[in-house]
């Protein structure tokens, strides 16, 4: 066991793009557990969009990350040293302790992770956050039901390839919009959308004419700004916008433009509702057996984007904001022996 | 019986503000009741504010006017012929058949009132489409309950005026925005407002944090534009936004800049919901008896501001866009025996 671990800390808040200044790799005593306590070695650190919002100091629904501490993200890692009945040594377990190597904390406190699942780093996307986000967004918010239209923008990220792929299995057609020839093919060849479109290249109103004939039925929403504009002006009577994340907003010192045609809304009697995975933990365990199935049976695929390297973890969330990844975004920082 | 009857044609699309002479008073030959027909006398008529958008040449969810024709609106008249079985000569009914002085139709396509429930002009108001409006908004869309706190703008009109009373009924906290000081005044000291202020002499944004100290949980949103800014970015967690109107664009030819907070939609977990009174007409029954009790008892007020002579019709319009209206907006055009 090593004297210190590694922890990246927020060196400053960013304005606009984060740079790799606003980070700081240090060194931290080697924690030990105490009493009901473990020891994990994380393997996985998850880089998220939403981390964005958290380096600003507002009050939003989870507190500011604070200049000069660590940063919370998910991670999955596993159990070197256990002081707690609740987990032994050996076990995977998934936690919010993320950006650092080592951490302690009381063995009640860490959700469990079953590599007999599939992988233990899916923990952290299609069978994690992200998946359940997809599937409460599709099933809960967007209620898309068979033949339905939906549309997903940043489709081939972590949660919107899921969600995609979910509406797709629901019976509907999908429609996904990437910023990538690359993305593109991935989504029509090998998730199985109906169509998708690099909206870098496109007149956006047009390309939903031509790609949602009959209009869209849900909207599954991670990019805001002229997207949604352009989503909204598509959107079918009674349709329903999932509105999941706003990444083009998330670098910006000014809130964007708004949408022009909220009028829009009233004329096609649409809904728009912002939410929230973790509002949605009660899905969990009917998102886990379904979605795992799925991933079983080749039905849902996905993808990762491993960087290696704690060194490397700014650049990794860097890169995920400015679209670099396919799929969930991950940071390789342990030992991966889980074999699955 | 005069030989001629008069009515208001569109003479042409109004740019912006609509002016007299988009308007065209015309005489059409009186029309004689044909085979299951009636022949009724109007005696009010109603100036509604979605009808600036029926005067674009645009699809939309009713079809849009034809210059050259008469406006149909809604009216409330008398039988004076009927040779149908549905309706006798004396019996009140309402109809789309509005801006015109006499109308022929279908016995069986008019909805007959009665007039114990109330005057028959609030067939047009508390206990019609504005009304079923309010109710559907308050109930079905914000799903308002006991103990939140509701915004309602243009609180002083038809429809927000019914709204908030609703709400007040229902026991929210209720608070108003309207545009002079008269109808703050009546808001509060008339209808039971908790609260309520003069939009145009305030800061929206600061406004509502002192009058909805603990943010809004249900938006009724007749307004639109910085009023809906204002207002998504007061919003407490899980608050519902009834998109019911939006007259601070009717009058625009472009589409007024978008709300910059849609951020704030998915923070506070805010669903917005565009409806239409149309679809809502299920609600009707349980509406008009619930709404005629609390009229009768004096629980729920309204007012009109009624016009005479269909000759100040357009005036009547262009006054009602201009905010020139407490409660519904009418324009008497015949006799009301009525007596109610």
């Amino acid at each position: 066991m090593p004297d210190t671990a590694q922890e990246i800390r927020l060196a400053s808040r960013p304005e606009g793009e984060p740079r790799p200044e606003n980070f700081e790799l240090a060194e931290a005593p080697m924690p030990g557990p105490g009493e009901g306590e473990v020891l994990v070695r994380n393997s996985y650190l998850s880089v998220d969009p939403y981390m964005r919002g958290r380096m600003r100091d507002v009050k939003s629904y989870i507190p500011p990350f604070q200049v000069g501490e660590v940063l919370d993200g998910g991670a999955v890692g596993r159990v070197v040293a256990s002081n707690s009945d609740d987990l032994q040594e050996g076990d995977w377990v998934e936690s919010m302790n993320g950006w650092r190597e080592y951490y302690t904390a009381k063995g009640d406190s860490l959700r469990k992770i079953d590599p007999a699942l599939g992988p233990v780093s899916t923990a952290l996307g299609v069978l994690g956050m992200p998946g359940l986000t997809a599937y409460a967004g599709i099933h809960e918010i967007g209620k898309a039901r068979e033949g339905e239209t939906v549309l997903v923008s940043a489709a081939a990220g972590a949660v919107g390839s899921v969600a995609g792929q979910l509406a797709r299995i629901a019976g509907c057609r999908v429609v996904g919009s990437a910023g990538s020839q690359e993305k593109v093919d991935y989504l029509t060849s090998e998730l199985g959308f109906d169509a998708a479109f690099n909206y870098r290249d496109v007149d956006l109103s047009q390309a939903l004419r031509e790609h949602c004939p009959d209009r869209i039925d849900v909207c599954f929403e991670n990019v805001g700004g002229d997207h949604l504009e352009a989503a909204l002006g598509r959107m079918a009577n009674f349709g329903r916008v999932a509105l999941c994340g706003m990444i083009s907003a998330y670098n910006l010192e000014e809130p964007p433009a708004g949408p022009r045609n909220i009028a829009a809304l009233l004329v096609n009697r649409v809904t728009v509702r912002g939410f929230i995975v973790m509002d949605h933990y009660d899905m969990l365990p009917r998102f886990a057996q379904e979605v795992a199935r799925h991933v079983k049976s080749g039905e849902l695929r996905y993808r990762e984007t491993v960087v290696e390297g704690i060194e490397n973890m700014p650049e990794a969330f860097i890169g995920l904001l400015g679209g670099e990844n396919i799929g969930k975004m991950l940071v390789k920082v342990g030992p991966d022996e889980s074999g699955a």
